[in-house]
């Protein structure tokens, strides 16, 4: 086994930074490790946590922390913030609450930023997480920025995943947007003591009641008008073991709420390692993940293999004497004959 | 010829509109259609525009339509929001402006939410920008809601790209990103009657002498220090003929400065397409986009291939028998041994 690995899987938080730099790089002997370290995962549970900029995410994040240290668990946190593709590397400088647990060796936190490749933000996610989780930690917190497409990637890696939300505001941030609503397994209600919370937690109810279906449950800002309900989709959340999204109110700065969200975070947990419906649920997770290591390793052979057939049929393209389509299909089969 | 890539071709606006439809569902003969279509293809000048939310990108696009409806020319726009990838279809109900060009047949208009696959949405919108193409559009606006990671890859796309921005937006919205920054072609200070706009201007073009990095610029949001100056980055922008982002002031609201922004867009255009090293990075575009369109086609093929063989892996790795890196590995062997 490689060394560092070994140190990873002993607990060693310093081994566990330098792991995360090269897969993150994906420099050195980065495949060889996560390899070595991949019996040694399965063991932590990973939480998605997103929602839009200011509803508190990284507050609640930090209570979250203090809150399962207070259990003696491991916690570690990857903190991910896709905006800033050239920056290469973390800018959640603002970040002094981080210093609360800077010194605390129970806690690791990792920031990420995105490589700018297609995908190569939620690999490296995905890697880390791989990582912490040999490392020994008990949870893994992946907190996202905003709520892009590359979040809602990332949610989908993780086990549980919690939307945070906040009362009044305003219209554009206001709403949750779909995609991240059918992510949702818990709902936060922060700043749960402002004008506008009760209001919030019923609309969430009613989208909930809907099936996720915020367009029909007008729940949109974007001059949607509130159709017909989906009738599908509402039979499939009631009398079944299916999971349905629980609502819980918090007020991240005062820590109040705490105790009640870790509770239904946890209920999900219990349902995903616990019913078949929650196992066929991972089972899905499992098979989204190997494809997009397929996509990865065939991406990356071809491209090493074909250099100059793909120089060459760019160069075919722009005279259009091809089109791409077909040149691509030509290209997958120079490669699969090699 | 398909009977509907005829009609696209002689300029169908209806023919284009279910080409487009059926491309954005990969549904049909799609493929057959875009391969006809091609050849028919880069005639028209894609310009991308970009920026936060509230900068005003709709009012200005719809100003640049109007400017180049008066040339003659014929103008579609993509618009693009991928923040809602799971209600399928265009959320962008509130441009009642767009009605302004409803009646007009010079002009397309198409919208587009992202269909939740990675890159889903970037070959969407790059199939879409070629049928138009094809149609007859002279002019192809790419619009986006936001400035994620997938706004930029879409920006990237286009042949000029458009960043909006807009003095005192507070401190959260008005930060330009850094990635953003380093696809702008042509910079539109909107709002340009408002306080702040000459500081705004001023900004920008600080960034652009050190080179588009916003982080050593002190421009950053997030408590970046400013540091050195990047005299690498620096080199490149003085006494060649690489591109030197322009800054325009706009009062789109008003009309105001959008003739002089035409202009500089348009000398953008003309060093894309009259100097060596704009051929550069056109090629390096086409280059990028052939990666794209093979990355699409070899998982395609793998994914149908190897259907068994991959749920076979995920079992595989779930009882952690072998890790994903290195199942992923024999499963490209396996598929280009058959």
């Amino acid at each position: 086994m490689h060394a560092l690995a070994e140190k990873v899987i002993a607990g060693d938080v310093r081994a566990a930074a330098r792991a995360c730099r090269l897969a993150d790089d994906r420099v050195g002997e980065y495949l060889t490790i996560l390899k070595d370290l991949f019996p040694h995962t399965g063991r932590a549970w990973t939480v998605g946590i997103t929602g839009n900029p200011g509803a508190g995410k990284s507050t609640l994040t930090d209570r979250l922390i203090g809150h399962y240290r207070k259990q003696g668990k491991r916690v570690a946190v990857v903190a991910i913030d896709p905006t800033s593709p050239y920056t290469g590397g973390a800018i959640l400088g603002d970040r002094i609450r981080m210093q609360d647990h800077a010194l605390d060796p129970g806690v690791f936190i990792r920031s990420l930023a995105t490589r700018g490749a297609l995908g190569g933000l939620t690999r490296s996610a995905a890697d880390i997480v791989r990582i912490l989780d040999a490392w020994g930690a008990d949870v893994i917190l992946i907190e996202t920025v905003g709520v892009g497409q590359d979040e809602i990637e990332i949610t989908r890696m993780a086990h549980t995943t919690l939307v945070v939300a906040a009362p009044g505001m305003g219209d554009e941030v206001q709403a949750i947007k779909a995609g991240i609503l059918e992510c949702a397994d818990v709902f936060a209600v922060n700043k749960a003591d402002r004008e506008g919370a009760d209001g919030a937690v019923r609309d969430l109810e009613l989208m909930i009641a809907l099936g996720g279906d915020v367009t029909r449950a007008g729940g949109h800002s974007r001059g949607h008008s509130a159709g017909v309900l989906d009738l599908e989709k509402q039979q499939i959340t009631h009398g079944t073991a299916l999971w349905l999204p629980k609502i819980a109110r918090t007020v991240s700065t005062r820590g109040q709420g705490i105790a009640e969200l870790a509770v239904m975070l946890e209920a999900h947990w219990a349902w995903l390692t616990g019913t078949p419906e929650g196992a066929a649920r991972r089972r899905l997770r499992l098979r989204e993940a190997m494809d997009a290591h397929l996509r990865d390793a065939l991406s990356q052979a071809a491209l090493g293999a074909l250099a100059g057939e793909i120089e060459r049929a760019v160069d075919a393209v722009d005279r259009r004497e091809i089109d791409p389509y077909s040149a691509a299909e030509q290209l997958v089969a120079a490669f699969r004959s090699r």
